[in-house]
């Protein structure tokens, strides 16, 4: 359990002491007085990183998936319709999700490499009225693929639709822009261990006043999840049943963090530090899987590897070789393209070691590479951007 | 957060600096060798904890209540009959979930200092043969009674119920004896944050052959904690989503120190510092909720104030004037009792702080107290135990 | 190292959460802006806690026998003339120290479990002009006496002496009142692991202008202790070698959380949690080494077991029945008494299970002795002043 | 305090978890049987690390410079003859430190780049029979340079001298082959913070059965360094005065850490990843301090900028600029040259983060140097080795 070298997976992310510290807390007692005043500020806090005014935030021991699954169970019925573009595999379990709580889905199909298109969602919001929620995976993790989410907002109102507007932003909120209010989301999912640079084990939400009205007329079963009992009991300092005391202590301190950098340097950040692997990357003559560099998304580059090639041989070498971890291609990505997550606690110094790594990974494999040509590019980026 | 005095509260319990320093690792690659090494041998080692060969553990981000309704919405569909006994505020919160989730809930009143009465459960079953599932509290942290799961399984058996047997033994699992196979228990659920002597986070379960078979059938709907996504992906080491890393790697420590110290030994001090506090209560000439000495717990005791006397004020004070936690009366109980936990990383000599705390606080409020008589009277049992 | 009870040794102390973490850093460059930003201020506000405007603090990677050894041998000339009184282990240990180095001691022999006696050391001053230095142990650690610096100081001017007025405050500073200034001390002796509440490691000085000066002509060889280095390098922000990093951020905090509570309050909080063990001593009819009450230290007690007992077997019994430390007697106490340390970051709680603890363990070895007699005296004393 | 970046300083070194948490202990009674128990066998295991069966290990707070106070001031007389090869900052201050101590010092001056010249030992040693000791700096932290101590000791031989000899091992002992007793070496002086892996603040040294001799006839003053005291105490499992508890449990686990690597293999890694630093610097056409490769230590490389440049300018733009940091010139060689540190725990893909920054850094300071020239003749080494 020595780790040095970073880890460049799109989650968990790699901690940074300051936040490492923060949740190294000894147990309280969750009606003491100490972590009332820890938790309802971080809860006023978090807010801004969500971009709410209107909403609440609600925190949930669990993962994104659990955050997902609270989304629609708190917000639907069984038999609703719901709309959500399957861009990923991530966009696909969340739609797998709602098949299994029996919801009506309906798939607007995209390139895996594409973003959500907004059109196809304005055709079928017009096309049929009974739509209850629209959902859209702002960061698709799997592909590194950003969509528009004001632009789904957008087709919404065009076709006069009520549903809620639900956004996944596992990957993205804290890292990059993220504006709920402005973007009329009315549910927004994100997770302890992306940009939040926590442990794993929390699901943090945003919730529009809209939604918790939803809220009553859900019918889909939950307890562990239920909204009513998170904000009922939050309201005075509290939780439904014990909390996850650390993560909680821990969310206080990154929101310091994030705070202190101010949300528009972490965005520009993770600009940055994303242009210099998509620099790489062109320099190595490999493809994005992302279509363009307008859709690509600022926290995870999903690189496709020559015809021919295991991208699992290539990320499993450069774990068994040099001890750094890549993003493996997920769904029908597997063996096609691995990942480089460059979101959270990372520097770009951080990131050039995660590019030298796969060079040599690459050239251990034999793949047509000129080791530091990746490197080159993105040191002469970083060093203009500085 | 320069916390000293240890707190005494039925969970979350004081963190050993052995579990803090295992679950303070970086973040890793959940699908990285060395996570893999952590976690497959944790789930085996799990098991001896629960006294189960046979059955599965499952570990899923969360708390207690997560668990129960991932044993009901594994096994159940709606409208499914179960039978359980209500005899405090947390087995009432579990019929609650039940209910909403659709369950069709039978419940067997008890008083609130009783244990589950295994013979009205027996009246029960053989009134009506369409029970799906049976749940008893092995130990009712609101009252600090322990029930005899056993005398359940010989009801059902007596019963011929073919239903699943639920225990909720979130605050006994890890502390007192549990005997999963022994007792014919299908699903086992417990916490990361009581016995374990983890942070909070994690929901703790163990479940049969027979239970895995039922899952099949069941149709309340889930995908968090759904058990079979959660079979498949354990069997190659994985988790379907993101795991709670930190907990993980804190659990195969957890682990690792139970078994070093010997279940047997676990068992044995958790009930060498009960009946401490228990003749202490004797002592302070008060009342222990639990109606016997025979059916009460070994990790909290929940104590009666005089009447007339407000317990809240009690645990207020004892925070306010000497910073030490005590847990408050829950539900019908609350004002009536406050509850000393004692459990998970505790010796005599902090449980020796507690009572002296307590004493000190009854004190300044005037109860009719001698300062160092429960004290005394613990002292010498422990000393003569030791 | 799982350990959870509290130790009851003058020192090392218990570390407090907020301190082990301050000291939980990764290396830094010494050189950097951070640690320079850091270590200036620190020994800044570690003035406040000597007591002086004047002076300069100094840090050495040592113990507080490193902090004598740098007292004497950066300031004074082999052969030179030292008064000092012995009036127990530490100060023993410092005329050996003084003897090593060549000086020429003349010992104010006094009784150990009397103070330094400020007249004799007024007398042996004004029959030989020729004392370089005087010495006198603030706080003797192994018999539980405070001396009066003050009355030391005055004798010294009653006298016309010029010498050097050096003080043993390695068990009393952060702890108890220390003026500098006031008291006219020149060079003041502390360690991190005692009332700042460290690890061990560091020792802390503090030196006047006129020990500044006298530096100069001082031919006693030094370079790791050397104050000229030292100062030098601090002027600019930095270390003659490489600094003790850890317990330099951990001092940092310590100074906040100090300062936080306040100076007055923290000494207030020492004096209460003695008398709360010497009130027991009285309960249990044993005799403290201090001769009375108005010598007696606030950060250890040094206690006389009965005649014809071994204090070691008490001290031994109760660290291998109960897991808990208290101090062993040193030098001819040795066998004849033990000591409970109550220093650093402790609070009532904790002070009455150690009271606890060593009520057991009298009882254990058939002392003549009440159970819960100390500790309800204690108690008493704890509720009434809290 | 949120460092990411490795420091690639030549100490102290980046602390690896493992022994950060090993370090991050409660305070202990250094009496108790734990503290024993993990004492005794650290200075067992120790030994390993030195080569020596026949010497004892010594542990002291303080720092590299302690450790040479303590190598002299604990074998010699005032006036005593010794000799020393002066060729870089660090062996200038040992002779600085030595003067101090009124020792009569003859210096064999060698090129700040060169290593120390045997044959230069050999004539002083036959021209002058009174030299009590030989000392020579085994790795000269300030030029990066390793001298061949077995030929200093063949030159002792050569002039049948009878003097201890005495080795700053402090930046070379656990990451370079050491051979104490084959190089009849009689004290080796090393420091926690370098190879060992931990926090600043303990000499570790290693003496010799006849330097254990000598020290009874030695009588330069000592008290908080002497040998005797310790090695007393050390006997019984103690220590003189309050030991360095968290550095010697940290000690403990490096030990394991070294151990479990293999020494072989821990130098073997050194030396890898120094000679991919020295590749880099061949590609970047610069020069090294070090005269020849076959002399380049393995723990740190001095490197000369081009004529004209400013080496702290390059040192500060890094830090400033990129957040790393990098050693600077020292002594005579400040502002021409810079130093990378590569010891201790450190990685392969770490050192090509600190490659990668100072080339960065060269460029953004119009240095010729190509982007990635240097990293990418590592990256081929660095595969082709691994």
């Amino acid at each position: 359990m020595s780790q040095q070298n970073p880890i460049f997976i799109p989650g968990p992310t790699n901690l940074p002491d300051r936040l490492r510290l923060a949740m190294h807390v000894q147990s309280q007692d969750h009606r003491s007085k100490n972590f009332i005043d820890t938790f309802a500020p971080a809860l006023e806090e978090a807010k801004k990183v969500f971009g709410t005014i209107d909403g609440k935030v609600l925190l949930f021991a669990s993962s994104g998936t659990g955050g997902w699954e609270a989304a629609i169970s708190n917000t639907l019925c069984a038999r609703d319709r719901v709309l959500i573009c399957r861009n990923g595999a991530f966009s696909h379990r969340w739609i797998n999700l709602c098949q299994r709580h029996d919801l009506d889905v309906e798939i607007v199909e995209a390139p895996w490499g594409a973003a959500a298109p907004a059109n196809a969602y304005e055709i079928a919001l017009k096309a049929d009225l009974s739509y209850k929620a629209v959902l859209v995976t702002h960061n698709e993790t799997a592909t590194g693929v950003r969509s528009n989410v004001a632009a789904v907002r957008q087709a919404m109102d065009n076709a006069d639709s009520n549903a809620l507007l639900m956004v996944d932003g596992v990957s993205s909120i804290a890292s990059m822009e993220f504006r709920m209010d402005d973007w009329g989301v009315d549910i927004a999912v994100c997770g302890s261990q992306k940009g939040f640079m926590l442990a794993t084990g929390m699901a943090i939400l945003a919730i529009s006043p809209k939604a918790i009205e939803t809220m009553e007329h859900a019918t889909l079963p939950r307890t562990f999840f239920d909204f009513n009992d998170m904000l009922k009991n939050n309201a005075s300092g509290g939780f439904p049943y014990t909390p996850p005391l650390q993560l909680i202590y821990g969310l206080r301190e990154s929101l310091k963090m994030l705070l202190e950098e101010g949300l528009e340097n972490v965005y520009a950040r993770h600009f940055r530090l994303a242009e210099g692997v998509r620099r790489a990357v062109t320099a190595w003559e490999l493809r994005t899987v992302a279509h363009s560099s307008n859709i690509a998304s600022d926290t995870v580059t999903a690189i496709y590897v020559p015809e021919g090639r295991d991208a699992n041989e290539l990320t499993d070498h450069a774990n068994n070789a040099y001890g750094v971890s890549f993003g493996i291609g997920l769904g029908k990505l597997n063996g096609k393209a691995f990942r480089i997550g460059h979101l959270g606690s990372l520097t770009d110094v951080m990131v050039l070691s995660g590019l030298a790594t796969i060079e040599m990974s690459m050239a251990d494999l034999n793949y047509p590479i000129t080791l530091g040509s990746g490197v080159a590019t993105a040191q002469e980026y970083y060093r203009q951007t500085k």
